[in-house]
C-alpha cells in the first residue's frame, strides 16, 4: 500500500506545505507543474528532493489558475485541454530528465481531478492525452465502488489506472465518500487515521465510517500535506504500512 | 542555406505574424514556448502547421514576460534559468511527441538571445541546459566574425552551433551588424534582400553594406515574420535559395 | 441613441480590434481593464484616444483570464468578485484621472456579462460593487423584455441601468435574441444593420426579425469592433443616428 | 517617529508575513497592489485589517513580476512605468474607497524602490506619476545624508518626501547603510534594535554602527515583517517609541 502526497506546491518565494518533512515518508510524489502552483525552480528542487528519498515522481497538472490554486473549474475544448496537459507533463518530464529521472504516472489536480471523476468525456480526454505521450504512464483516480466505466474508457486508450483512497476522509458503507457537507466527513484525529491504516495493513481492508470493509480497490492512500500535523502523520503511516 | 523564422507567437485570441503564409517557404521554425508568447493550443497548431509543410521544429524559449514579449532583460540565478529553459523545451517536446515529431534545435528569443550573445556565463548556462536534455540539439546563435569563444564554450558541453545571419540587416565589412542607431541598419526593400541572397546562392558569400564578402560562417538566414511584406519576401527567398 | 463599443482590448504588442478607426464614430467606449485584455499602457492610450474624440469612458471589467479573453465562467465568492471589480475600476479610474477625465459607467465583459444576466445574485453583487465606489455610475446591461427584476435589484443599491441592444443581432418578436444556434442569429450585411437603425432613428423602434417593433427599452446600441467591417459600419451608423 | 512595514504580501492561498500579529503595532502599512504580490481579495482584507487597528494606508506598487516578487529590475519607457503606477495606485484606492478609507502615501517596492534611489530620471517619473493623481500624497524614500537632489526633484512636482531608516540595518557614520556584503550589515538581535530605538526616542538621534549620531532626517522607521521575530520586535518598538 503506497502513500501519495501532493508536493511542490510553492510558488516563487511563497512556500506551501512542508515538503522536506513529508518526502522521506511517502512513496509517490504528485508534483505540481506550474499552472496551479509551482514554477520551474520549485519543480527542479522538488524533483531533487524526491530523488534524494527515492520517491516515485508523478505529474500533477492543473488548470492554469495560480490565483485560484486550480480549484475552480474552467472549460476548455478537447484539443486545448490535451495541449495543456502535454505542456505540463513535458515541462516536468524535461526537468526530471535533467536529473536523470522520469515521470512515472499522472494525477490531475484540484478542479481538474474533480471534473475528471464527474465527466466521462473529460476523463477520456485525459486518457487520450496520456496515450499520446506514453501509454505506459498510469493515471491516478479516486477509488470508487463502481470503477468499471472508468476502466473501460481507460482501456480504450491503453491506460492503466491507480485507485487512491483518502487517508483522512470517512467513507460510507457504499464506498462513496461522506460528503464534505456532513460533520463527520473528515477524520480529525491522527489516531483514527493510523488505526484505520493499521487495520488495512493487517486485514487488507479499508473500513467505512461504520467499520464495514469497503468494496474498493485501493492501490494507494493519499495524504494531504498542507496541514501542520501532516509530517507527523505521514511518518506514523509509513511505519504502519511498511 | 536554410531559412529560419520565429513563428507561433500568437497568444490566446491575439494573433501575431502570418504563420500560414510563411511556413510553406521556410526550413526551420523557431516555435515560441509560452513564456514570452504562445500558449499550449497555439503551440499545438504551430507544430501541426510545421509538420504539414515538413519544416524542422526548433524550441524558441524566452524570458517569462508576456507583456514585454520577452524583450526585456531579466536576471536569474543559473539553476533557475536552466530550469526555465528545461520547462519550455520539455513543454514543446511533449506537444511535438503527441504529433509524432520532435524538437530538433534551440534558439533563444529576444532579450535572452541578446543576453546570451553578450554574456559568456549566460551562454555557457544555456549550453549546459541543452546538454542536460539532449546534447545532440544544436543551438542557433548569431554569426560573428570571431566565433571561436562561443565554439569553445559550446564544445565544452558537447553542443553544436548553427550560425544565423539576418536577411534584412546590413553588415559592416567587419562582419558586425550595422547598429540599429544607424539610418541604414535595415535593408528596407525586398529587392535588396533578394539580390543579396541571390549573390549568396551563386557565390557562397554574404555581402557587407560595402558589397565586400563577409568573414562569416552562415548556416541559416533569419527572416522576421512580423511585417506585412514577410510572406512575399520569404516566398521569393525560398526560390532564390532553392 | 448612443453607440457603444468594446475597445482597448490589445495586450502588450498584440493588437486587437481597430480602435483608431472606430473611436471617432462612437459615443461610449467600454475600456478593458487588464484582466481579460489590456495592460496599463494600452489603457492609457485608449483613454487618450477616447478623450481626443470626446467619447464617454466606461469601465469594462472581466474575469482574470487573459488566455481565455474573459470568455470562460469562473466562480468567485462575493467578496472576492467585488474586490476584483473594485481593483479594475480603480485602475482605470486612476488612469483617467491622470488625463483629467473619468469613468462614467460600468459594463462587465464576456462571461462576466453573461453570468450577470443569468444569475440575480451575481447581478446584485455587481450592483453592490458599484454602489461602494460611486452609485452615480450606471451599469450597462442587456435590453430585455422583462427588465423589472433587474431594475428592482439595481434600485436596492441605488444603481441606474443603461439597456443595450446589439446592432448586429436579430431579435425574436418577444424581445429575446435569436439564439446563436439559429442560422439567422446575426445580421450579416451592413445594409441590413444600417436599415434597421434608420428605422430606429425615424420611428423610435427597433424591429424584430419579423419587422415587428420590439418591446424593449434601448438606451444604447452595441457594435462589435473586432470584425474588419466594423469601422465602416460604425461610421455609417453614426451618420444615421446623428 | 512612526513605524512602517510592508504588508499584504500574500498571493491567493499562499501566505507571506504575519500581518495579523504586526498590524496592531505599526503606524504605516505599505500595502502591496497585486503586481509583485497580493491580489484583490488580499488587498481588501489587508485594508480592513489596517482600518481595524487605525493604521495609515500607503500604496506599495512594484514591478509586474509575481514569480520574482518584484525584486528584479525591469526596464520600462516613462509612460508605461507611470501607467503601471497609476494602475496599482488606483486599484488600491478603489478598494480603500469601498471601505471608506483612503491611500495616504506611496512607497515603491523592491527593485522599483532601489532603482528609484539610484536613478534620478526614474525618481522623477515616480514623482510625476504621483503628481498626476494627487500631489498631496507623500512619497516614502530612503533617508540619505544628502537628500537635497531628491528634494529638489520632488519639489518640481510638488511632492513631499518621507524619509525612512531601516530599524534592523547598521549605518556608517556617513549616514549610508553598511553594505549587505559586510558581515555586520544587519542588527541581528532584537535587543540591539530596541536599544537603538530607545536612544532615538530619548535623544532624537539614530546612532551609527560606531554610536555616532547620524546626519539623517528620519521620519519613519521601517520594520521587515517577514521574519518570525518581527511581531515581537514591532511590539517592543511600538512601546519604546510611544
Amino acid at each position: 500500500m503506497k502513500l501519495n502526497c501532493d508536493l511542490g506546491e510553492s510558488f516563487g518565494l511563497w512556500q506551501n506545505g512542508n515538503d522536506e518533512a513529508i518526502m522521506p515518508y511517502i512513496d509517490l510524489a504528485n508534483i505540481a507543474c506550474g499552472f496551479h502552483a509551482s514554477d520551474p525552480l520549485t519543480m527542479l528542487k522538488t524533483v531533487q528532493l524526491a530523488q534524494k528519498h527515492q520517491v516515485t515522481i508523478g505529474a500533477h497538472p492543473g488548470y492554469p489558475d495560480l490565483l485560484g490554486f486550480g480549484r475552480r473549474s474552467m472549460s476548455y475544448p478537447d484539443d486545448e485541454l490535451i495541449a495543456i496537459l502535454h505542456y505540463q507533463l513535458g515541462a516536468l518530464q524535461a526537468i526530471c530528465q535533467s536529473q536523470n529521472t522520469r515521470v512515472s504516472y499522472v494525477k490531475p489536480h484540484g478542479a481538474l481531478y474533480n471534473d475528471m471523476m464527474k465527466n466521462p468525456a473529460l476523463f477520456a480526454c485525459i486518457c487520450r492525452a496520456i496515450q499520446q505521450i506514453d501509454p505506459a504512464l498510469p493515471l491516478m483516480v479516486q477509488a470508487l465502488p463502481e470503477p468499471a466505466p472508468y476502466q473501460q474508457i481507460a482501456g480504450q486508450y491503453g491506460i492503466g489506472l491507480w485507485f487512491e483512497a483518502f487517508a483522512d476522509r470517512h467513507y460510507l458503507d457504499s464506498g462513496l465518500l461522506v460528503p464534505r457537507s456532513e460533520a463527520n466527513a473528515v477524520l480529525h484525529s491522527s489516531e483514527q487515521v493510523v488505526a484505520r491504516c493499521r487495520h488495512l495493513k493487517q486485514h487488507g481492508q479499508l473500513l467505512s465510517i461504520n467499520e464495514k470493509p469497503l468494496p474498493l480497490q485501493v492501490d494507494t492512500l493519499c495524504i494531504h500535506g498542507d496541514n501542520p500535523a501532516a509530517p507527523d502523520l505521514v511518518r506514523q503511516l509509513s511505519q504502519v504500512l511498511a
